[in-house]
């Protein structure tokens, strides 16, 4: 059993010195022995957050939060302050920086999540089979989730947070750039656990910026139920290539829109404006227009202008630039490239078939969106694109956990187990069948 | 396009000529090359299959089996020859025979998923975003999925037409020593689909018995949607730790059976005599007795004799030795093997919480179950145990799609991700969201 702290013993620093930080591993293998009693502590302290006072945790994490944003900041400003020295640009810097209003905004998050219904313990469905025994699948809890992610902090209090909420133990590794910041954010779930009786090893950081110990996350059969990466492609694929434990691939967004020969096409420069210029930097931004050729001379010229307003730079295939001159010329890497910035590949395709086979060709399987006034085209594009989202006469923007009204969002999964698309609380949760029986055999 | 083949075309063996025998590879990634023409066959055949006459090609591949039943005999008695004379036991010949009757029964169960309800193009949810947008949450066809499994020949047919009736393409990898076999069957799905006006390049065997195109197919991340292993441990392990493609674990069961202090001692009986003796050789089996202390000297002997009267062999801790001196001793490996035979581990345990620890520690999370007249009791062992089934006096045996009603099961899954315990054809389909619009965007 798990000894808790009394008031009394408590130094702001006691959950660091509980999670302490990890020694160099010599290989994936090493690290994943190294990683063993993280393990053992995390599997013993799950035991008791299913039917533990989890809203009452999360609310009690928000204040820890609140109470130490002075230390939290200043954690922060020395990650900050190192990564400014080694040149890394503003943009990134941005991304780890936490200031008193984010960090009010993440103990907001977890308030909120409180407020979210319980994944945990519904029943899916019943019913008796014919042999005699009652069927229940009810949703159950993973177990340990191990969580890989890049550089924003504010991941590691919503990861850790819908994990516990969906019943879990939560095992985090950040980017290295982020370590001092990622200890006083664990250090303060941990406390919040602590103030309501729970043990605080279900939230733990996986204390080392060694690469290594990502080898042992992954390959930890038995030990960690479930691994969620969310970063970049290259961290994404890595983890694919390399997990053997269970894997919800997250967030690489090649989207497209296509417009449709049908289309209205102030609707289309709307929306092509949208689901480029809003946020440029997410997974669910379009990073490839496709145009009709049919209406190819009336649409560029005007979406291109629109665009052009928004200093969004245009990289066009010939036909393209034929219409709009001052395009630059779409290399072939560009219409697989996930830009995540103000660029915009442009292709006019010959007609629907052309432009299904583009998007099966080059596509993410991710948002996928088509403008047209014409519903059996309209029908025959949700049907046929392979994708978690279709849009029909709407942005790709709106493929998102709280657009969604999910209330929160762990990631958007680009693989087909399990969950796809946006995963809220429920995408947390498994289930298994409870079967209840009066001496019944098989015969 | 797939180009059809004319009726007068048609030799009977038309369809092994397009699936041919593959050539030697060097190694994995070598084999994963090799098989780039089946992948894009198979990729191109699926685009008809989710609107095409699904239910009309299962019953022409019945038509089929049916009419080739003697070609398909003479190819499995080659099959049978061949394992014979490397000395192969009977009960393992057994498996991998085919007569009229088992084809009549292998043609039977396609006619009967015919019969199922769609799985696909199914509405599970529709809501109204607060943006604007309407969304349904759909199943949608996988797209390609790799089966890789043991001797059984009538796996090659189920998992085609499970398959197939989930609007996905299949690649077959049977054992080597069905290949025979494998190919007439194979053949026989493929003029069912042509019968019907399908690609018949939605069903492929992989023809050859090298075990890299093991390694590439589970390898062939953006060709295969999904591989489902099924047969022994060592296979399934090998796929889980090898695949860089989705993977659904099916089937090891290391299934308990714990006897309560307040079980109906002639429930305790009937069920472990079932849940032991019905089919030995299946993973719902039971293959440990957990007996509690306070009901061991009234219970184990009567269960021993019960379970003796079926020649089923007890290998005991020494507590139940000392109550059934008969018992061989257990060794430690005794409790984590899957005998798949009448053999049964026994162990009798202090209370509650020793099963719990013991069923935790030794279990494959598969099904695990109870005797007990303690409804509390009942409720904690159903909560605690992270298993796919979780039995309140009735057989483990019941852990099986046909018995849950599915009509039809491809596997038992014993992981967590996407699909638990028994799948049938809702398992074998994932969803996606179709959004539909009136120009909305992001604000």
């Amino acid at each position: 059993m798990y000894e808790r702290v009394r008031a009394d013993d408590r130094s702001p620093r006691y959950a660091l010195a509980v999670s302490a930080a990890l020694p160099t591993p010599s290989d994936a293998q090493d690290a994943r022995s190294k990683l063993a009693p993280l393990f053992e502590r995390a599997k013993r302290a799950q035991r008791d957050i299913p039917d533990g006072p989890r809203n009452e945790a999360l609310r009690a994490i928000a204040r820890q939060l609140r109470s130490r944003q002075a230390e939290i900041v200043a954690a922060n400003e020395q990650d900050v302050a190192a990564e400014a020295e080694k040149g890394t640009s503003e943009a990134l810097l941005d991304r780890l920086r936490l200031d008193a209003a984010r960090i009010e905004s993440i103990a907001a998050a977890c308030e909120q999540v409180a407020t979210l219904p319980d994944p945990l313990h519904q029943t899916r469905r019943d019913w008796r089979l014919e042999a005699g025994p009652e069927v229940r699948e009810v949703t159950a809890p993973f177990g340990v989730i191990a969580m890989i992610y890049e550089s924003r902090p504010n991941v590691t209090v919503d990861a850790g947070v819908l994990a516990l909420k969906a019943g879990s133990a939560a095992l985090l590794r950040g980017s290295a750039s982020a370590l001092s910041s990622n200890r006083v954010l664990v250090s303060a779930m941990r406390d919040g656990l602590n103030d309501v009786g729970l043990a605080p090893d279900a939230v733990q950081l996986i204390d080392s910026p060694d690469r290594h110990y990502v080898g042992g996350l992954l390959s930890a059969r038995g030990d960690v139920d479930l691994v969620i990466p969310r970063g970049g492609a290259s961290l994404i694929s890595h983890v694919v290539e390399t997990a053997t434990v269970p894997v919800i691939e997250t967030g690489i967004g090649v989207c497209h829109l296509y417009v449709h020969e049908e289309a209205d096409l102030s609707m289309a420069e709307a929306i092509a404006v949208n689901a480029k210029v809003q946020r440029p930097g997410v997974c669910n931004a379009i990073e490839t227009l496709l145009v009709d050729a049919s209406v190819a001379e009336q649409a560029l010229p005007r979406i291109a202008a629109a665009l052009g307003a928004h200093d969004v730079e245009l990289r066009g295939c010939e036909r393209a630039r034929a219409r709009v001159p001052t395009m630059l010329p779409a290399s072939e890497g560009d219409w697989s490239a996930e830009f995540l910035d103000l660029i915009l590949a442009v292709r006019v395709v010959e007609n629907i078939d052309a432009a299904l086979s583009h998007i099966d060709r080059y596509g993410s399987r991710h948002s996928e969106a088509i403008v047209t006034a014409n519903r059996s085209i309209a029908d025959r594009f949700q049907r046929e694109v392979d994708a978690a989202a279709v849009f029909v006469n709407a942005s790709t923007r709106f493929t998102d956990g709280f657009e969604f009204g999910f209330g929160a969002e762990i990631g958007i999964s680009t693989q087909k187990l399990h969950a796809r698309g946006p995963m809220g609380l429920a995408a947390l949760v498994t289930t298994k069948y409870l079967l209840d029986g009066s001496g019944e055999v098989r015969s």
